[in-house]
């Protein structure tokens, strides 16, 4: 059953947002009883927490740092990878992080708290394939991998939020226009 | 009446978002009878483009358009001022415009436009000068202005999903650094 609950926020989390989705919502999707959420969290919240981590895995965090192919080659792929989800969904949903940080982070500490480590550890992935790319010269070294894999991470979650709004691609082609072209040269 | 409703409301969504803001918190705010609320607007989602317009205004748009500094000088100002206002609120609340995206786009379609409309402006604001930084020579035209004012309002965008997770500052760092060291360069 919690299995069922768990899979369910994440449907109703992402596609309603943190706020517009209640536990009310969340059960009902699960066709479970009401009652019975609270035997398995705690909270709404302790509950978001656990589907931020079940997002995680969904990130193709682990392609990135897998050596098969060139660190620029992964970087792209990694981002590509993430734009497709987005765009077989219709440009909808966002992502969660990005969502649960806009929503939430203000008024529920434990939600910011678990978007900032969850940044954190994205941007590290991030970093360190950008070190491997500068090591080997693909990428120069004027700026260092943190403060580069911060911006594409950030920029990333923008370029999100522009097709949200426009839902026409053209937010995703200027992000890999200019980071591939002109920030990672 | 009307002028303190979208006074309240322009808080209010700012502060809490759309969803989680409702006619009833506006009014309350307002200290406006509930039942006046419709005199005046014929839905939430009317007062909430009424809010859009007005966040416009202060968006520091004519000064990027004002000609008394270099064109890339206007545009560092531009997002010096719009990060400041951002620190002044603790990196709380956002942009009204990426929370609108974020959380009502996907559902409410006269918001998509509304925001749609907003980035677009905001978007050629950003391009007219960067072209005018282009033909100064202060710009390189490897790409087009169109392509990097998009990636920049994107960036900026998700600059601040960063900082409302993490409320520290290094996101705002990683985009001046980034957008006018190595992207505007």
């Amino acid at each position: 059953m919690r299995e069922q609950i768990v899979d369910a926020a994440f449907e109703q989390f992402h596609k309603h947002g943190y706020n517009a989705c209640g536990v009310k919502l969340i059960t009902d999707s699960a066709k479970v009883p009401k009652g019975s959420f609270y035997n398995h969290f705690e909270s709404k919240e302790a509950l978001a927490l656990v589907v931020m981590d079940r997002y995680g895995q969904t990130r193709h965090l682990d392609e990135l740092q897998t050596p098969k192919t060139a660190p620029l080659a992964r970087l792209r792929h990694h981002f590509e990878a993430l734009a497709q989800d987005i765009v077989d969904l219709g440009y909808e949903r966002g992502c969660v992080y990005g969502n649960f940080s806009t929503e939430a982070a203000d008024h529920i500490p434990a939600i910011r708290a678990g978007v900032e480590a969850a940044f954190g550890h994205w941007a590290n992935a991030i970093a360190a394939t950008i070190r491997e790319a500068q090591d080997d010269r693909s990428v120069t070294t004027t700026q260092s991998p943190e403060t580069l894999a911060r911006f594409l991470l950030n920029s990333w979650e923008g370029a999100i939020v522009g097709e949200r709004a426009a839902k026409d691609g053209t937010s995703f082609a200027a992000f890999f226009t200019v980071v591939f072209e002109v920030v990672l040269r």
